[in-house]
């Protein structure tokens, strides 16, 4: 969780960071500086946790975390050089807690720091359209293209032999080398995460980023969103076609080929040299695995295991589905 | 069908109104003057109405139209006030008409209103981009900002702590307040209307809006198109991800979830307390209840009754979907 | 394979045509000029063909061209006039070799040559609107309009009497009389086509055109990719709604009307007076006859005879559908 794109606002004192959260706390403990807020794993003793489900009981027996948030049900799992803060609903309270230290990362307003190329530094490196915006925090490598009336906004980080075509819009992005984007696309926004509630849902922050590797091409018209407490990851040499949209916290593997209006929705995971045909969408949180080809139209529902060849809705293997369908 | 946006051309004698339908007229009506065409129920003794299918027979009891577009086969059901203008085509003719009433209707070419909004009035109270255009007849709350590149085309109204992002083309919109549009949207042009003729279709006219409630969020690369004789609706705290199409006269309730892609046809309604998963479809003119659950994927065919869970093309209840697809 | 766009590099000498595919060679023809790379049937004495499958042999059979790329299998097929280049793989060896004649025809950088319409003679004639861009080799009918930000990129001929909205991108296409295209399109990139390398694919030419006949019209959103050896046309006064989905190589007959998200996967044929519903998706290589209904939602993957009514994925007859979804 340690961000190179949103500024952390802490330390912040305990008191302030669990105020909103209404936990009665040893006066002791109030004037504690906390640095940050991470998961069970990367936590140090300066930071405040989070544990929310008995999945991760063996990550929350060994964190290193002062302070926890987490439930009645589980508090008891952590070791004790770690406080529980129990509340009712932890993914609330851990979102209403990382706003405090992250508060720029829950709301995408457009970027005021962009600015025209013409008055940047990049007027001399790089070949750009017509009307071309540079937000703040943005790096260009060697021989790049970027095309009219696109907008590089805050946190974009963009490697060597690039060509980024017209009309894109991309945010809290590192673009490796070699890779090609189309027109059209919005990288790094914000994903659809949030918590409902009657009348004023809740966003919850995206500290994450969008991670394009080597050698990668875009399609027109993409959407892939930046993650929330993880990155969204598009592996080398992979391909997407034009109308897709890449949910937050996606990991697509490398030389992986993905057809047009193709959907993936958030957290799942794509392995390598994985083929999928035009409008299949993928549910969120499954793990396809490598080499699986993916049928045009498909719903995918559960988890694929290597190798495997699916199509239908719900997506099984493609000789039943062919043959059940003659 | 008052229009706050499309200015009406009437009153029309009625010997111009229906001058294209190729109507015999008892000469003494011919210079009756027209004020408006609207609906059975909304048409007051100035107006022209039309009556095209048995459904309505109630509302055209009823009416208070001194005229009335409709068939053979129905006139005997209006009242004596009304009188009955015979035609083959009620909808092909109520369109000519409407034209006639409402010639900027038909056609969304660009908006020639619009210019740089710091030539306009708001370039003190509104925080903008580079490049924003406004169109005439636009109004803007407090505490608004409108990102780069976006055009506010003519006849839109924005309330108060509105962010509307880059790249997005709005017009005959309703925004109310604390709403949130993300990049590059098409808010407010007609909708996939027309009468199908070999080698030249017909469009009608769209004369109504879209409205967007408060509290709103329209993610990236949304459609969303104004009604043809109604409005397009989306209500309070309805959230809305990527890459989503919503057709004219749509309704959509509160507090209703839709994720990516989803696509929802021209006429639909959609009750509050929504889910609807990524990609899933719903044709035209359908009823989906409240608190209705459908999975992603899902083609809705259908109505659906409150409380139901779906999934499925054609959409069934999610567990005998499941169960048959173990 | 004339082209109208892309600049013919050639006459090429026979030893520089093939010098990437290592084919031994008669030293007698390799100062042999070679002027174009076309198809068995249209090529000249002058040109190189390919040859890849047993389908084409009675093409191959009478091909005038003097040289052709082929393998072993196939060679016997060729008439004497013309000498089979052996090679492993005659797609990746005809790409190679399309690329040494158009060189532009393979990646699609934004077009550096567009400059603002204002410095152009189309301002007298066209009435457009702010941040207008337009490159070389365009040519524009009477009474156009064209909307803000659009960029109508090189190689591009629009007829007399079209509507082009705001924020569209359009490159390689011929659009022809009374065409509407409204806002935020993508028309003419390269298509998906590439071999699939590990870790760098390799693109493939796309020297085809997309052609839009006279009356059409294309909704918001759409993506309309260009053909690569032969062209992709949309049929007189056919209408495509929001968020299509053209790939490279479709023709689209007359009068057909295409709902909302619909994706026609690459070099699939679709007829006249056909009704697609939205959401569905099309395979590639199919071929749809005339006055086919295909029902919202469908999948098709396989040819649909004339007049025929569809729906289901796969698409089958729409009666046996809903009999069976009852």
């Amino acid at each position: 969780m340690s961000n190179p794109f949103f500024k952390n606002h802490g330390p912040l004192t305990l008191s302030k960071v669990i105020k909103s959260l209404n936990i009665n706390m040893d006066v002791k403990y109030i004037d504690k500086e906390i640095h940050d807020i991470k998961d069970l794993v990367s936590s140090t003793e300066n930071d405040i946790t989070f544990f929310h489900s008995k999945k991760y009981k063996d990550f929350a027996k060994k964190t290193k975390a002062s302070f926890c948030i987490t439930t009645n049900a589980l508090k008891a799992e952590l070791p004790q050089n770690c406080l529980a803060l129990v509340v009712e609903n932890v993914l609330v309270s851990t979102s209403a807690i990382t706003t405090l230290f992250y508060p720029e990362s829950i709301n995408d307003n457009f970027d005021e720091t962009a600015s025209s190329i013409n008055d940047t530094n990049f007027k001399d490196k790089v070949s750009f359209g017509k009307n071309v915006l540079i937000g703040k925090n943005v790096s260009i490598g060697k021989n790049c293209k970027i095309g009219h009336n696109t907008i590089i906004e805050k946190n974009v980080s963009i490697g060597d032999y690039c060509s980024i075509g017209s009309n894109n819009i991309i945010r809290n992005t590192l673009i490796k080398n070699n890779v090609r984007i189309l027109d059209n696309c919005t990288i790094g926004k914000h994903g659809f995460g949030f918590f409902p509630i009657k009348n004023k849902n809740s966003r919850y922050p995206h500290i994450g980023l969008v991670i394009i590797e080597d050698s990668c091409e875009v399609g027109c018209g993409a959407t892939i969103d930046r993650g929330s407490m993880s990155n969204t990851v598009i592996g080398k040499n992979t391909y997407l076609d034009n109308q897709i949209h890449i949910a937050h916290n996606v990991k697509i593997g490398e030389n992986t080929i993905i057809a047009g209006q193709v959907g993936i929705a958030g957290s799942s995971i794509i392995g390598s040299n994985v083929k999928i045909g035009g409008q299949a969408g993928i549910s969120g949180h499954l793990k396809i695995g490598n080499n699986v080809e993916i049928g045009g139209g498909s719903g995918v529902i559960r988890d694929i295991p290597d190798n495997m060849k699916v199509m239908g809705y719900p997506a099984k293997n493609i000789r039943e589905f062919l043959r059940e369908n003659k």
